[in-house]
């Protein structure tokens, strides 16, 4: 019997990373999220801020839209390139060395050939996300609406890009919830008994 | 506390209806599916046969596509309204009268007001559940793939047509299931315990 592990696609303000961590914890098995990022800065040899940053971004499709010189286009497709390469990398080693929970990223798409994987999808209702983000990461000078419209589009077309996929379509996923109606325990509870 | 409903939109061969059943089975209420029919019929005063038919067909976006008559548009436009308005009755009546779990009909859309709702969308992967629609209805002149394929996109019309959302997108739902990978007693399961 080989590793298990749990992927969670999420809305910005769902809880969804809160649920990874608590799942994990429960379950006696690591969640990777920040650390993930430190890993696969590491394998690629571009700063954690950058690998932070462009991860949830698709910097390709931005320049693609901008007026941008042919070589800033070249470059930025190359940098995108090398950081898909590694966070593929660095998940499929993550998954091939334990049972673990990984938050966003794709993981779901980079595993799709792997047994043994629960792939999950949290979602919620805009209103409680926006309440969420402000309890959460507290007030800043951008409006907590516009931080979730924005987050959202950009996890979207990363997302799209990277998988020919549509993000938060029911059947991409093994099982998705709606931590607002839920809770986020409830949510925790479903995932280990599911595990 | 007021009743609690369940309602259940499914992908053709997926086994909602039968999640369905099995659930409200463990939970001691009533699943209201192939009744509900009956109950629209009587509603209607349209015969059992066209409300099974009408109810997941999207008549009105066929009609206008076709080369038809303004008169017969005009009257396959008034049967629709008069079907959706005695199905939107009779799924309202039903949860003001019981605690049950509804089965299709745009359940979660009709009563997309109430408390004590859980939306639930199944689906299963393409192959599994043409798999399963020769299990569950025996072979037939048309092939299995071609009736899973019509099937979901009369429900996916339909949906969409009555609704304005899209039939199938996580955030419509409070749970939706893969049942292919999960399997038919663990959505059961699941679904009994967030009752």
């Amino acid at each position: 019997m080989g590793n298990r592990i749990i992927t969670i696609s999420r809305e910005f303000g769902s809880g969804g990373r809160t649920i990874g961590n608590m799942t994990a914890e429960k379950l006696g098995i690591k969640c990777y999220d920040a650390e993930l990022i430190q890993k696969i800065a590491a394998e690629s040899g571009l700063a954690a801020d950058y690998v932070e940053e462009k991860s949830e971004h698709a910097s390709r499709l931005e320049s693609f839209k901008s007026p941008v010189t042919a070589g800033m286009a070249a470059d930025s497709f190359a940098m995108d390139n090398l950081l898909w390469q590694a966070q593929s990398k660095v998940i499929k080693e993550l998954a091939d060395k334990e049972s673990c929970v990984i938050v966003g990223r794709c993981a779901d798409y980079i595993l799709r050939e792997y047994d043994n994987i629960l792939t999950v999808f949290i979602h919620a209702d805009f209103d409680k996300r926006v309440e969420r983000v402000v309890q959460v990461y507290g007030e800043s000078s951008v409006s907590p609406q516009k931080r979730v419209k924005e987050k959202d589009k950009r996890r979207k077309t990363y997302y799209r890009f990277n998988t020919d996929m549509e993000w938060g379509q029911a059947e991409h996923y093994h099982i998705c919830l709606d931590s607002g109606v839920l809770g986020i325990d409830k949510c925790v509870q479903l995932l280990c008994e599911l595990y």
